[in-house]
């Protein structure tokens, strides 16, 4: 089969203080026989070892925002994540070879915002879409969120390679871990990999999938005051409630001032990372998606 | 009355990342009205504002261990949490003073356990006691917890002046803000302030309190593997059950391996701080508190 998978890479610690990642990748570290399987090759690392050991999310900045090839190609880049991405374009890929150095990528985060389990695609891939869909299947819980940009000029670390899933786990805080979102992380994980081995050796038989998936829109920035500065919350009512369509008129925000603002556009939409405290400093309140089905055919 | 409250001090930002304080300060520095009474002035402040601008517990050390005499009047530390301890030491106390240019301090914190409104005491001291349980008068809900020390050795900086409470919210993550918790919050400061309003006009009838009290007696560590890297997780069934007693044979840890650690002493205990994100650094899984009650009278 042509596309086999030979090379699979699972990342933990892109962010420092995304704990759930950063603990499974130490325990696989240890326990490396949980993750082998016989069609293909499995590395575990940590992507950023020096946030992991400050328990923050970086150091200069973040580092899933730095793999775009042209800041990988630009030597004048030489803060450490900067250098960190160089080092792990060089491991695991180089971006847009025709011959990288792992074929598949499992990257590990987690969220504040009431994600459960979501799987990210940020590229139109069919056997990407093929690896989500049949996560889907063994769960219908798990959800599937598309951001499908241009390749080379995503910054994320996924775009290195060709087939590659962000795993976005939640609600926990940063910086601590919930012993029920770390175990069901490792189940994802491990079935991955077992998707993967059944792709491999064949024993797959519906080559097609059809998902439901969240579509990305664009992001939802707080109100702001008239000196720059955040003066209003997320609504009670749309705490939590990640992925729950919302309609015009529904709340989205309380001002400091005790003042409801509305969600006033006509279309309805499904928000996603709401209340991600990552996204403060990007002033952005959630992120809207349209909910859509599609079907994908392995080629 | 010989004991009246001149001067009141709200802080917040004590850890910048714990943002309910932070940003009901900076509510109040701009609607300073809301917290002027007429027996007292009020000052608000952000109590380590690198920390907060940069949205980290710390800069260098955490700003509420550094307030011990000791420490205070040691011109080697030079840190710059050292430096701003001294500041505000200078400003709100100074320490062990009999004339302190401050009465009464409100300390504003976060965290990632589930103790809902707690007010923790430090200090035997009848006021701050008396204020606690008028809070809890408001609103049984509200919990009050005493760790009680030797004044002088404390390094918190509720210890710099004669009358204090520390406030701690929770659930919310770190570098987050949940709208009804931070709307509680500010309830609960307002209410402070027309508890002092109220003891200084004489309007209060009883002087004596009755108050139910978490006893703080001791930390518990998370289980640590032979590398010194934490090797279990606070177990599902006590995540958020903070306050709700533990008895021999509850479970409280779930290792990554899967095995469950049960709590084997023979007293029961109510564990508070529940995984809170900011103690992982230390390793400390939890609070152990004894359930009590206590009657205080104002001197």
């Amino acid at each position: 089969m042509q596309n086999k998978i030979n090379k699979v890479a699972i990342l933990g610690g892109t962010h420092g203080n995304e704990l759930t990642g950063v603990y499974l990748e130490k325990w696989w570290i240890k326990e490396a026989q949980e993750t082998k399987r016989k069609s293909f090759s499995t590395k575990v690392l940590l992507s950023n070892p020096e946030a992991v050991k400050r328990c923050s999310r970086y150091i200069d900045q973040d580092l899933n925002r730095c793999f775009t090839l042209d800041d990988l190609q630009n030597k004048k880049l030489q803060n450490y994540e900067n250098k960190r991405a160089r080092e792990l374009n060089e491991l695991l890929g180089p971006k847009d070879s025709k011959k990288p150095n792992f074929d598949f990528l499992i990257d590990l985060h987690s969220t504040t915002s009431n994600m459960g389990v979501t799987v990210i695609i940020t590229d139109d891939d069919s056997i990407s879409f093929f690896v989500a869909a049949q996560l889907q299947k063994k769960n219908p819980k798990r959800k599937i969120v598309q951001m499908i940009e241009n390749k080379i000029a995503q910054p994320y670390i996924t775009s290195i390679v060709p087939h590659a899933i962000t795993l976005e786990v939640g609600p926990v805080p940063q910086a601590a871990l919930y012993a029920e979102l770390l175990l069901e992380t490792k189940k994802v994980v491990l079935d991955v990999l077992d998707i993967i081995e059944n792709f491999n050796t064949e024993k797959v038989v519906d080559m097609s999938c059809k998902l439901e998936v969240y579509d990305y829109i664009k992001s939802l920035d707080y109100p702001k005051d008239i000196d720059g500065e955040i003066s209003a919350m997320v609504h009670p009512e749309i705490q939590g409630a990640d992925y729950k369509e919302i309609r015009k008129g529904d709340p989205l925000f309380i001002a400091f001032s005790g003042e409801t603002i509305y969600y006033e556009q006509e279309e309805p939409m499904c928000p996603i990372f709401v209340n991600e405290a990552a996204y403060y400093e990007k002033g952005i309140a959630m992120m809207l998606t349209r909910k859509v089905r599609v079907t994908k055919q392995i080629q």
